[in-house]
């Protein structure tokens, strides 16, 4: 596959260190040519759900030939092993963890390798960060061409992590919030098609703690300042918000317990 | 006019999600060449006169033919049309809602279009992410060379916000503190030239609240540790400063009323 | 010396202000070229010990023939130097405020210079933003191949300062905690080195508050999730952790106590 001259950078490691830089030391040492795009750097700590959602709908938006270094990792050290794959046309490296749960279930790798061959690591490799020592210089030989099986061993049975899907219950569609955005707007872990296959064309009301929304609006604005709307947001996610306003802190939520916070549709005439 | 190779970006999108490495994969997927230049993504949700002042004070630093991209835009979906203009050898695209309003005064555009052709959009445009849907690869057609009057027809009576202006009365020069910096400096809407057009040669006496500064510096060190001082910043503006510490927390400001708070400035001999 | 075509950015301007995309707007106006990375802009306000550290643990990560310019100066404007310097073949632009010292000291620099030659600054220089207005150019000129040598006059004396150092009194090991990474592991000032001339051999016991560790680990998935424990680190330091949880809480100190908290390591058999 030919590369498309970009790698792309998503971790757990924050902005108040220089591991990041660190990363992109060995990179650039190793080959000087490729665009480095940070996708994000404050996944909260150790959450892989949160990493494998959020790769899942960013990386289409790169060219075909990009390589996804994603690196959330708890078990850094221990026995769990180091995996690179193809997958549409782009090839993701990290740990064998669940991170890439979502894109093997959803788009079938064509290959699944091992990261085991010492001579694409770096020389010393510590025991606590192989983002920078082994993913990392894996990442810039790939980039100029080295293919991933040359990395190790096939790999079977990756880890697979289930995230919580929405179920249909009594008539009742019930999902999740997974996170809120910078905005405040809350996510959810019902897409456009479960909404779609629930309503048959009825209209929703969605129900969050106390508060009940009725239909669904096409953006922010369609309602006045202050009131809460769903909508289908740019990832394909029914998205409770407040227009010009922030839902996270009208629905009274605390920043501990918005992720896992219940969310019911029913169907309305 | 020659494009410098550049395009910057300057949104409220935050650093917590995916929303910037969109953008910049839809922009290089189209054009892998220009260098992307992150200006600032954390501008107070929706303040399109931060957004406004901080674009006017930063686009000058980077070469003639540079592509900025400005998404602040809390009516994403709405009827607000989008807008793309050329001003001193730089191009702009953003929102038709003031964010360009000081340019456009400062600067007089030689051009500005509306941005309505769908040839230069992602195929599926979504209702509320017009940044990745329609800037991001605007942009990235017009660094490959496409003129800006190829996006839409001329727009006119573009949107003006006016930013709140320093005034004289009785004698006395009042402003606002616009913001805070990272070092709690506190930044007011008071140039150098109005500073110069008030006094005439006299030295000022800065109140802010109870507190009274004499004289104005040129560097924090004029004073001692934990004094309070004035000083015209880097950006020609007067700003409020203690030396070694926080004149924000020194004021006994607190984070919600540092916008707007008053400043008057006083003739001494 | 051969140019890496990287120049590296350590600040403490943080991430809402435009002061850092001035700076490589700076830099790109005179150079197109360089790849520009920032290594961490979140240094605690005037930590010029933190910016030392993270920069001597950072720059050998980078090619030879990279530009790293470090802007952690609560002195801007005052009489102080501005300095560049080459060790490793590496060059480093910042103020003389000590910033270099652990460079100066452990490598000895083949050259250090003063930058006085206002041939290589913005043409209008303010007193407070040296960075954008002095640092950026010179380093921009500096990639494009100009020595250091041509921007002012040797410079001798550079400012010292000494970042507190591990003792041994009593038979006891005594270091502090110098700062809690993003993970909120507890990062002292022991080195590997430091551990094996004390130890030589023995079982370490660390102590820290009233929680003592027995033993040292390889990694953090060694313990039981939520228990102490220690291990080198990634940079060759000690380090107090908690598997999968944050040392910083477990330990009871607040943000404002880690830096200086004394640990202790006691000889075991």
């Amino acid at each position: 596959m030919k590369r498309s001259g970009i790698i792309t950078l998503l971790t757990d490691f924050g902005l108040k260190d220089p591991y990041i830089a660190m990363m992109k030391g060995v990179i650039l040492s190793i080959n000087i040519d490729p665009r480095i795009v940070d996708i994000n750097h404050s996944i909260n700590t150790g959450s892989i759900f949160q990493a494998a959602s959020q790769l899942t709908e960013t990386f289409t938006y790169f060219s075909k030939g990009t390589i996804h270094v994603a690196v959330v990792d708890p078990g850094v050290g221990s026995d769990r092993r180091l995996m690179a794959l193809e997958a549409e046309d782009h090839i993701f490296l990290g740990p064998d963890n669940g991170i890439f749960s979502t894109i093997i279930d959803r788009y079938s790798p064509s290959k699944i390798f091992e990261i085991t061959e010492k001579k694409y690591f770096l020389p010393h490799v510590t025991k606590t960060f192989h983002g920078r020592d082994i993913f990392a210089p894996a990442a810039a030989y790939i980039s100029l061409g080295t293919e991933i099986n040359r990395l190790g061993p096939p790999l079977t049975e990756p880890v697979k992590i289930s995230p919580p899907m929405p179920i249909i219950k009594d008539g009742v569609l019930y999902g999740i919030i997974t996170h809120a955005d910078n905005f405040g707007n809350l996510i959810t872990n019902i897409t456009a098609a479960d909404m779609g296959d629930f309503l048959k064309g009825s209209s929703p009301e969605t129900h969050i703690g106390k508060i009940g929304i009725r239909g669904i609006c096409n953006t922010y604005s369609d309602v006045d300042q202050g009131e809460f709307l769903t909508l289908i947001n740019s990832s394909d996610l029914l998205e409770i918000a407040v227009n010009l306003d922030r839902a996270f802190e009208h629905a009274g939520l605390d920043s501990n317990e918005i992720t896992g916070t219940e969310v019911k549709i029913f169907k309305r005439e």
